[in-house]
């Protein structure tokens, strides 16, 4: 089982009056982290080489918050799969600061295909992408 | 059981390139229904009349997407409460369009009082707000 | 000389750290209320009745920030139109909270009509629209 | 002259329904880029090494935007400092991708200290501090 790695540093923007992170905030850590993953095994959001329109549409997140984010703060984000379907993947995530957890989520997200019409149609995970994707299970 | 309804329409600043509301915008729409909620009830977030520091961190949330919300959509947010603890609530919130559900989530805020050191720590959420949650029970 | 006015209140994801909105927020206010200016008059931006795509690209943005906004402000956005060229629009913006001036923004934007491949082509301003815009003027 | 680069990669919640970056997130790449000039020299926004708290209000900001940037983009920000008064610094930013010019803009914050009711009062720009910004003029 691999687990990708990947490391942020807190905005100001990223903050709210609380002086903490916003928790909305944390699950685009969590959507950046994933799209990184994806990126360093050579596969694109978006369009692939054939030119079709791929889109990846969240039907399920959960995060537990464990400990607050400050301005600054170096945020280590790992994500695993924790199960991948047929037209699905479920990442799971461990956000952290020097070895600290401070927040854990799962992403369930579904592979479609966009139409000419705009609209989405779920497709099988393309053959490559699941082997990337049970590369991290 | 009471719900408490607000209405809000969706801004370019929240879609994405796939051209729906970005899903972690959906949970600010949740957090910001919530806020309405306390404020139709007379309470703020932040000081209250003693002058005393709240705040409210999330320490679970999730979601459930169950239709994309396009630019300009009008979404009604529903907000009740799942449940209330001593020191915790956890508000259900519905999302929909001209009645077609369009997401669903759970959130559950810890009652703090801020310290002077600027740290939190849980209290028993006031009598009177503890009565204002449990009118949407 | 006409003058949109629209209202909202400072949301919590609004704000950063210092306890008040994050400057690009404001931003974001201004472009909603053009967005309603337009609502109000009819026009949508993104497809029209013939089901052609427009886009208005920003290409200038201005904003003077006079006082802090707070969560839970209710904030006043004032738009008019500066200018009116064959292509561009420039929109003058005032926010107020109780009668005070807290910002002064101005935003220049071009309509583009959207090619099949995806690029922008700026075109005239569609006179129905253009005799909206000169009514802001 | 010296001019502190800095380097980014575009997000997916960064980009809106246009399919390239809402034009407020290049603010917030702006300002993140003059908090790493600043960490880069040592300083920190927030509390000094006294415990006394600072705070860096905008009073005015601009943008123009030369080119779109699209979804995993990498942007370099340049900045500089334009002009360096007793309580004041204009910051001057350009984004580019790849040598092209997006995006160039210009940031004046005013230094402040925050008082204990929690209002903020223009401060003379620390010696060590004036003389980091001075090096980037």
């Amino acid at each position: 089982m691999a687990v990708f790695l990947t490391r942020r540093r807190v905005e100001l923007a990223d903050t709210d009056l609380e002086g903490m992170v916003h928790f909305a905030r944390c699950l685009v850590y969590m959507e950046t982290a994933e799209h990184e993953l994806l990126a360093a095994a050579g596969v694109s959001i978006g369009t692939d080489a054939a030119g079709r329109r791929w889109s990846w549409p969240r039907v399920k997140v959960e995060c537990e918050y464990l400990a607050p984010l400050a301005f600054g703060d170096e945020v280590e984000i790992a994500v695993s799969v924790a199960e991948r379907g047929r037209s699905s993947v479920t990442y799971a995530h461990r956000l952290s600061r020097g070895g600290e957890p401070v927040a854990r989520g799962r992403v369930t997200a579904v592979c479609c295909r966009r139409r000419d019409d705009g609209g989405l149609r779920p497709e099988p995970i393309p053959a490559e992408l699941a082997a990337v994707l049970d590369g991290y299970l």
